[in-house]
């Protein structure tokens, strides 16, 4: 029996410094996604406190615990709707450092609280980076992985909940930006495309609206097929909107592209672990 | 000084069997592309066997070794013209195995033999998967690496030369034709671009064209720079063409992304290296 999930990613503007009107922005996207059938919700990077802080101590006047306030909205609305959600927190640690991390909460309340691992451009001066592995989660009878923004640029690190099962990877993010050349989609977009092709595994990205501080965003929010197609998203323009799109997860246990290929069997980490290390 | 390199790919149509008419067909394009000015030239996978062998009979039939008559005829175009040549053969390896292997000739002559160590479905009745890591060769102040074919959609493996300090990955190919959705470039041209941007390396693809015994090609031969656009190709429709650009192969040494990164320092080895071998 096929058992489809539907996927909502709520790429909502946000507010640097406004953590309850962002967390109400959210919650009510992620309400209006649930009302439409939504199983899966994914939501930006830094979803409370907003991204472009001006120093370390902002950020750290904007943290919040992994079971903070953040959490417990998102965990009353998965158990009112039976929806999983995904999204992404400025963490005060119990260590008392700061990261970038994302949680994902289901019926059950919060599950796992990912570290983001990979560090873009100001983060470094803000947060620590994380040393967990991409966790893999089993909800609702699906294997959801969580990634954030830049992590999704390291093929390394993607591959590893990937060859741990996830059929969905649900990555929160806040693209900034860049030109690109006319009719292209974003290269953070194509990036993603390559990573669902490579390891046959549904990404979905839920990117952020809304200029903040100066910097503007990409606005890719995008669910993509293991075959690499986008199947909802990005839309054009810099607008709050919901890509929503009805997924059969189960396809991505599947990693035959031929008779005789499987992208994880065809692989080689006997030679991949015998050479690694060289260059670096 | 910016010095210019001008790569073109020959995408020409091959006939299996027909090992003579391949090589001419191949070296004719090859000339005709140093004539117009390259300095590197790209020609398909098996460019003189041709790909869909009835057997392993057929092919051992048409293998040759990596110092064979192909690289004689490259090695004479090189040092006539100056250029450097990638391209593949169907290589009788001293063991007496056969392999889908790649060269690289330049006016030195027969540089290096890579044996294809991903193998693309029935190439696994026939050859043996090489065990070596992708080449990286310094030629005419260049970095040149080489992969073939499906080796490309394996992220551990481009990862290699890469950081190996290869500027350019030339990849001769045969991309088997798939449906794709109207609009779409192929998937593969999708992970190419992925794979150059991630590095931050150029990228030259070159596909074939001609359909052999019900196996139709991509024709999908493409240059892309390290940002992962094309700025060559690929071009629509099934015809013999070369596609080419001037490229200033230099600019590949730079990895960084913004003003804190840089897309090899950020990557996180020690936790790559501890968290593999989980899934595999």
């Amino acid at each position: 029996m096929t058992v489809m999930s539907r996927i909502a990613c709520c790429q909502i503007a946000l507010r640097v410094g406004e953590s309850d009107a962002n967390r109400g922005a959210a919650l009510a996207a992620a309400a209006a996604a649930a009302a439409d059938g939504a199983t899966i919700v994914v939501l930006p990077e830094l979803s409370a406190s907003g991204y472009v802080f001006r120093d370390k101590a902002e950020a750290r006047a904007l943290a919040e615990p992994a079971d903070g306030p953040t959490a417990a909205g998102w965990a009353r609305l998965a158990r009112q709707r039976g929806v999983t959600i995904v999204g992404g927190i400025c963490e005060l640690g119990d260590d008392g450092l700061l990261y970038n991390s994302a949680l994902l909460v289901d019926p059950a309340g919060l599950r796992v609280c990912y570290r983001k691992v990979h560090l873009w451009d100001a983060e470094k001066l803000v947060f620590t980076p994380g040393s967990g592995p991409p966790p893999v989660v089993e909800t609702s009878g699906t294997l959801l992985a969580l990634l954030i923004c830049y992590d999704l640029e390291f093929p390394e690190w993607v591959r590893l909940p990937a060859l741990a099962g996830a059929q969905l990877l649900c990555v929160p993010a806040n693209w900034p930006a860049q030109p690109h050349p006319v009719g292209e989609r974003p290269m953070d977009v194509v990036r993603a495309q390559a990573a669902a092709a490579v390891n046959r595994m549904f990404i979905a990205v839920c990117d952020r609206v809304g200029s903040e501080r100066g910097v503007d965003w990409v606005g890719g929010s995008v669910i993509i097929d293991p075959d690499g197609w986008p199947v909802a998203g990005p839309e054009p323009g810099d607008h709050e909107l919901t890509v929503a799109a009805g997924c059969d997860l189960a396809v991505a246990a599947d990693k035959m592209t031929s008779e005789r290929n499987d992208v994880f069997a065809d692989r080689r980490p006997d030679l991949y672990r015998a050479l690694a290390g060289e260059g670096d």
